[in-house]
């Protein structure tokens, strides 16, 4: 049941770094909705390892293969499954690490957890790898948005302590909001990215590895998505957000510098604007009360410094009950962040068509 | 159903800030548990307003009536219903209010969403009085945690720009934890506190509010507590964390900040320590992959400045479509966070008491 | 949880027989609903104990106190909370049973599953005073279904071997739907129900109990609702339907009979009639494959005789370990079935609700 | 969402008649439990068709191919994904059905549901192809309960009107339980049995199809599995084997019988028996307020005839709004609850395991 999520559109992730397949299904779309093949491999295609100098050299293909639930090229209204091979494992990789956890990760925890018995190779179901059938889900969920207008799109704000530019609180357009993922490094500013890059590369060349945020944004969205409490858009967000590994932090609009601001500041004034009821400025970044207010919806998430650094650390060796140095070898990117735009634009993609099904019934 | 939390220990909020009761179900707690209502009244009296002089004057008694579910002191398996009896409103400040929607808050949006049928008064169903009820559950959730020898506690980190002491990583005592709680405003620091309190007698006379942020930690959590992926611990406390009313940010461990910093300064190494694995520091905030570590789980969670502000405010009315200045009367707090420490202690008590009975089972 | 059910619509129940009150939360209705009050009072009321001969003389006046979510007299989005208070307990006709569990009721599991530590008094959460608020939950539900010309309606099928006539499957009109419900004893053949009240009567003067089959239709359920597999009707209808305490078995059009029938004889088959596909017959009960077919749904709920006979029964004292004779005396129906029709009609329409809602969505 | 079910341990079904697969996710278990994948193997056998005389020619290996959960034999602790391919489809066989919907099947409810976008072909996503999954997840739930000494089994207990023994409700062994699995029909009287597969062939001579009542049992479930109101085990119960195609009605213990009966008949006594509390007879079918008697859960599921019958029956041209006269080609059983013992105990198994997992919590 973890590994679920929705209440009307239903995500369900399953598969271990090492598995046979990893693969997710999807229930609950309306039958009669175009799918478009290429575009959601192109989409999968730039969370997918091994196509620039700063990602891991492990070559995925991340092609799905749809198992059910699309007839004709369209949805069916039955539940859609998907998988995608694991056939570049490397599991010798792991054999040192059966004894030895990996500080920064979930081996130790799951060991006690599971009483030895998880899937050691590759971190198992903890892997990040479960992050391409949930850019599957969230592929989908982009078309199914975009067919309501609504869009949603990403990009690196911050890498190395080396800010990108904001996207705009107001008046953000699909072509700017789209204009980064078609950028090895899906920044803003250019200038910024190269920089970023720099710090990815000297990161590496230090066998360590830097952290980075990434701002995610969704417009088009009519006011009143998003339900009372527990299914407010920020509850929703947060909780499928904070399901990505490394993630440590998710905020709101002015988020935590919120915090440093006053009531008069912050509040965004209504005025009449060409007879229509306007808001004038967006630090609430789009939402009130859990609910869309029509403004761009607007989220920052913190991604922590990728764990596995090549560098030796300290760790124990839980068979002899002994100290023991660590060296992952694997294939590893040197900042999470880089490779996450896409995972964090399906995530909230997901999250919203969850709730933008919910408004349509009452 | 967005009312309601919890897969195991479900919480069921209702009520609106003028309806007759606002109150909670909690169900799923095994039967013979004690509830000590006089430590649950103290924990509610923390939350209730009108006791400092920095809060609002509304005086609510917060004197839960339990309906159903404790026979004896003690919890009976079946539901624990609660209501709170809303004695001393005045819905007349909220006349004005019903066609000028106040900025900062949700009336604008619930006008849109529910056709104009939603609960105007007070906010209804949006209101922060909801977290009276919440609290009766994580005030339960608390006692029943501590029967385990966990502990929650939290302190105010910061108000207007001044920061409080944080709670240390690592060794944090249950005394240490609750000394806060016993202070007027909950924070470590005295001298942070005292200045904290001008600044936010400062903003109420220049008829403006503060924001803030709340440092809260869980201590006794054994090692395995939370599930893979969307049922991890950062999942599941911030879903309920982002309920809370004015809340933009949540973070984890060394959350934004974490990423900043490079991989082999964030990974905490585990070491023999006295023939048992040991993790030698705790940026992680104690959890690895939405796992417990054993290690302190500590959050931070950033709260917008009082959306009612005694101040003007740009508003329209939405029956004559024209520009409205609103001053917003009723009685409010000039800063929120400054009593939210014991909600955010309610809302993590209840989402970590979900997972350590889903533990149980497995 | 397991008092909680509904996926758009969620009923919420809570009390005991012996608590302050037994209530309800009501989550998920749109906003703008009408509710009558005074129609819900009288549908409460055809449950209601001490109204007639053959009933129990324990007389509840089950008025209910709206605590939440409903605003001028119609929902607001907000969830509604509704208390019946348990005025007329008699805890001490329970002190015996302490100790010595009833044959037939849960007393003796729940004495084991609990550790003891259940509510005893009155069966406490497994009393049958819990479809009290269930039916406000359903009477609710009657009028939102009745909004979209659904309605709603049942009547006493059999008892104690004697049959009443049963709803036509096709042509069932609202006036014949709703006949039964406006009589002491709800059938649609007055000369059996006559006989029906003998042998109640006749079981209650040999200090002994009959059982009874309650028959429930829906009419005016468009076609499509329903969902594939596990939220097909008779899946949703069974669940809530086996929640009333003595229910045994649950059918549905022909049910059971449909064992003993041929495919030719069962099948019902399409003509167009009137330029409309029309369905020749309705053995199917107006499901196929879990989906409504327009027709008539319609089901039987056989119930067990009541288990609190006046007789003197076999069972055992748990404090001594010895065999005792127990006398149920307490105040008891001699056939639950006879006040049962309005709480299957509450169930199904709680159930037929939930999934009227969710094809609104697709 | 439909297609998924249980709390604890999730089923998660997918696919359609003529998909690429069927498959299912069964998410909860916990690690280290072996799974006998021979055992597992020779239960889908028992459902599978084209192994006896009187069911379709079809032949489907429905040999599952594991995608992830399962480590050297044993569960690891995440999902546990399964295919089975859909390699012996006739397509074809289905163009003429595209627009004459099959009188007892799903065929134009789900085309006015899903707009005449759902998949038409051999039923889609109602397919009773889609029990072949639920027959992995059951099988696995069967093994799981067996280390808990639990037993699930089941027999046809009626075809054509021709009645098989029943199980004893009390004193079952697990060998009683399982024998007529090892039948090609499985019945506990052969001579019954023999009847009945003449009845079956006579209807298959005629171009018909013919009924039938599956009796199933669990042994060894100790009190207090189940719990009170929606969770309590006939609900739970119902409400999967309801989604079982064809299925029309469930009853348990004496179910509808019990509505003839008198309390006093009826109630089942206790006496100590050894110095234990024993119960004396078990007409509850081993379940009161829900909640297991720690007897055995005796239940039966009435089945309809098959609705896919070779005669010439009457429909509609939904293309053309002209009457049809319909043949079905394809290959069918002639009798459905011939093959539905294993289904009926998987269903039963993953039910029941939800509960006992449930149990283990508090």
């Amino acid at each position: 049941m973890s590994s679920c999520i929705g209440k009307n559109i239903t995500v369900s992730l399953f598969g271990q770094s090492h598995s046979a397949a990893v693969g997710v299904v999807v229930d609950g779309l309306p039958a009669g909705i175009r799918i478009d093949k290429e575009r959601l491999q192109a989409f999968l295609d730039r969370r997918a390892p091994g196509r620039t100098p700063w990602s891991t050299p492990r070559k995925e293909a991340d092609a799905p293969e749809f198992v059910s639930g699309i007839v004709d090229g369209m949805t069916c209204g039955a539940p859609i499954a998907a998988l995608i091979r694991n056939t570049n494992t490397r599991s010798s990789d792991y054999d040192e690490l059966r004894f030895v956890p990996r500080p920064g990760h979930a081996d130790y925890v799951a060991e006690v957890k599971y009483g030895g018995r998880q899937d050691v190779s590759g971190g198992g179901h903890f892997s990040a790898r479960l992050m391409a059938p949930l850019c599957i889900a969230g592929g989908i969920a982009i078309q199914v948005l975009e067919g309501e207008s609504i869009h949603v799109g990403g990009h690196i704000a911050r890498i190395a302590g080396i800010d990108d530019a904001a996207f705009p609180r107001q008046g953000l357009s699909p072509e700017a909001l789209h204009e980064p993922a078609g950028k090895p490094l899906p920044v803003i500013d250019d200038a910024a990215g190269a920089r970023m890059i720099d710090a990815i590369l000297e990161a590496r060349r230090l066998c360590d590895s830097v952290g980075g945020v990434v701002e995610c944004a969704a417009i088009g969205l009519p006011i009143g998505v998003g339900e009372p409490l527990f299914e407010g858009i920020e509850s929703a967000l947060a909780r499928i957000l904070f399901a990505i590994p490394a993630v440590k932090g998710v905020e709101f609009g002015c988020g935590f510098h919120a915090a440093d601001m006053r009531g008069s500041a912050h509040n965004d004034p209504y005025r009449m604007v060409g007879g229509q009821v306007g808001i004038i400025k967006n630090d609430a970044g789009g939402i009130l009360g859990g609910i869309s207010t029509g403004e761009p919806v607007i989220m920052r998430v913190a991604f922590k410094p990728t764990s596995s650094i090549a560098a030796v650390q300290q760790s124990v060796n839980l068979r002899t009950g002994e100290d023991a140095d660590l060296t992952v070898h694997g294939r590893h990117d040197p900042c999470v962040a880089a490779r996450a735009v896409p995972i964090v634009e399906a995530a909230c993609a997901c999250a919203l068509l969850d709730l933008v099904m919910e408004r349509r019934m009452r």
